[in-house]
């Protein structure tokens, strides 16, 4: 099924295999609607991460995890970072979650009171906001601005939201759903407001391997020491791997009195990490940089297909420049749908997820996870036609 | 390494082997120290268990895990409940959870208040106390009581508990640390002084494959049909198969209401399962019978061997008769040493858990895990012995 030129098979998917996966994406719908919403790639992983879970198959080696410190996998996200993006982290301040959520929770109890505001850069990661609500805080949303760069901060939004008092921000770089990757000046224009008016940041970087060239990614923390100190920086190789199910990430915390109080958590509150998340995670940042550039390449190719497709066959749905992520942001007002979402999904039978999900600026707007082949990207315009056309 | 009458190999263990496992277990001590703490095994798990992770992996099927209720898990579970104790579960009241002790915690949130009292039969489960503690609840400790036949629950005990005004109930069976596997009659006692009192009833059976012979486990919901309302029952697979790094287990929700309470909470706060858990869990519950039969033998003659080493080498310690878990629960009082725990890893080497963590009664105790070959269990009363001539 593959060919030289995709040696992976990135572009040679199955759809009958495809079904067979017992994860959410794929048993959440029935079987004729084809699923393009949770942010799972229709790939396998890497197969030196393949391996990794294998092996500790094999070794029995399926007990509890280590807790709050894993020091394989601190050492292999340090020489990732390093390779990836130059960032020279401190070992010290690297500790194990079990996912990036539960990190930005346990930043929202300890750093704040209930009542208090947080400030989002809507349209967001819909957990964030989901998080906010059922912490009894408030969500400050301040949506991102069109421009012909894509979508950009509202650096006056933030600035008033936070001279309002509002003392923590939940960034998202590169940012899911709107597949912008923020370019340095945007990132230190955002640190001297943080620094300004003392807010706290959660930086959320799940996707940062996953930054399409020309664009280039730049972990906000190596932004200066104020930076770093004040930011908490949320990574895991769940995204870029394919291992969501799994249960690992890794935070980086640039203040020790913050990784104290981390600590202080109990193993009960911080939730167990999974062992094979971190065998997996392990092996990623090891040993996964060859498949991760291909697969950055193919994505880039499927982004790029998906535009085409998009501009020759739906020419009145709108698509902001994509630079990282693959999760496609679609503007979809021009359809003059009351939900673009149930129309491709009851008349076109594809599965998005609905943007109104995302918060302030998401209405009207699709999420199409492009995280497949060529051929499953044209099928997925194929059915949003037909869902158009039998309106 | 194996011989015909141990196919599995489960006397056949290399500790060189063992100390290449990643696992909390085995990465909390200096290797000089035989660890026997947490309750994971020395075994792997059962090949059909092992074959379904791997053809997860194969399938690349490492996303997000289905949320709530897993149908395929729900399917292998019934099965396994009614081959193994004829216990015709209403799939309708099966429900998925990360694993069983966020189940404890969501049922102390739902159905009592902050201040409120939660009764444990103490010595216990030692997360049981930390979930009660950290969520503002008060324990009500009701110590098990000595007998001939083991330890015994202190229906009195409980009674005036309940009559006080306590009314929830978190019941451990097979009794974890304690190893007794309640009768009958004392279960139906319990459950009448549960309706008499209108007590709610969290019953832990996480333990209940791995119950010796003659000792019969009786799920605590069969008892009648009030019973089954009011109980909350929580199985996995984790603990029988050794997949406690996975994150997957099973709530029977007897109660429409409580089912409805259990659905209404959110995604998020409920916590994710991992997916290859539910995949493992479905293998073991499905194809795990011949592997688990063996293991109880194993355990069985473990436990025997590890009586005999003790009477023999180390008469001064006690341990009541022993019906299931492969956590003995060793009455080390007549040392009259502080802490016993830290006497045998100081000076021995070898690392049990501190009786003392498991609430009143458990003062001068320890745990020993002997889910482990014979040999490696000599090598603990060996180590022991050790320890105790060098004071």
């Amino acid at each position: 099924m593959t060919s030289p030129a995709d040696r992976y098979g990135f572009d040679a998917l199955d759809l009958a295999v495809l079904h067979e996966r017992h994860s959410t994406k794929w048993r959440s719908y029935p079987p004729d609607v084809l699923p393009a919403w949770v942010a799972e790639m229709d790939f396998g992983t890497a197969a030196p991460v393949a391996a990794a879970i294998e092996a500790a198959v094999e070794r029995g080696d399926l007990g509890y995890a280590v807790d709050l410190v894993a020091p394989d996998l601190t050492e292999a996200f340090c020489g990732f970072a390093s390779r990836h993006w130059s960032w020279e982290v401190d070992p010290a301040q690297v500790y194990l979650l079990r996912d990036t959520m539960r990190g930005i929770e346990l930043w929202i109890e300890t750093f704040t009171a209930p009542g208090d505001g947080v400030v989002v850069t809507t349209p967001v990661y819909y957990p964030f906001l989901h998080a906010i609500a059922e912490l009894g805080r408030r969500m400050v949303a301040v949506p991102v601005l069109p421009s012909t760069a894509g979508w950009e901060l509202d650096l006056d939004g933030l600035a008033s939201a936070f001279s309002a008092g509002h003392r923590m921000l939940l960034l998202c770089n590169p940012h899911n759903p709107v597949g912008r990757v923020y370019p340095e000046a945007t990132l230190r224009a955002v640190a001297e407001l943080a620094e300004r008016y003392d807010v706290r940041v959660v930086s959320d970087e799940i996707h940062a391997p996953l930054t399409f060239s020309p664009a280039t990614f730049v972990p906000f923390a190596t932004l200066g020491e104020d930076v770093a100190r004040r930011t908490l920086t949320l990574h895991s190789a769940s995204k870029s791997f394919n291992l969501a199910g799994l249960g690992a990430a890794v935070a980086v915390i640039g203040n020790p009195e913050d990784a104290k109080a981390f600590a202080a958590i109990s193993y009960r509150h911080r939730g167990p990490a999974g062992i094979l998340g971190i065998e997996a995670s392990v092996a990623a940042y090891r040993f996964g940089d060859p498949w991760l550039a291909a697969l950055v390449t193919h994505l880039q190719t499927v982004r790029d297909h998906l535009r085409t497709q998009l501009t020759e066959r739906l020419p009145e749905i709108a698509w902001a420049p994509h630079e990282g992520t693959y999760l496609a942001w679609l503007d979809c007002r021009a359809l003059r749908l009351p939900s673009p979402q149930q129309t491709f999904l009851d008349r076109g039978r594809v599965a998005f997820n609905d943007g109104s999900a995302f918060g302030p600026g998401g209405d009207g707007f699709v999420r199409l996870n492009f995280g497949t082949s060529r051929p499953l990207v044209t099928e997925m315009v194929t059915r949003m036609q037909t869902a158009l056309a039998l309106r």
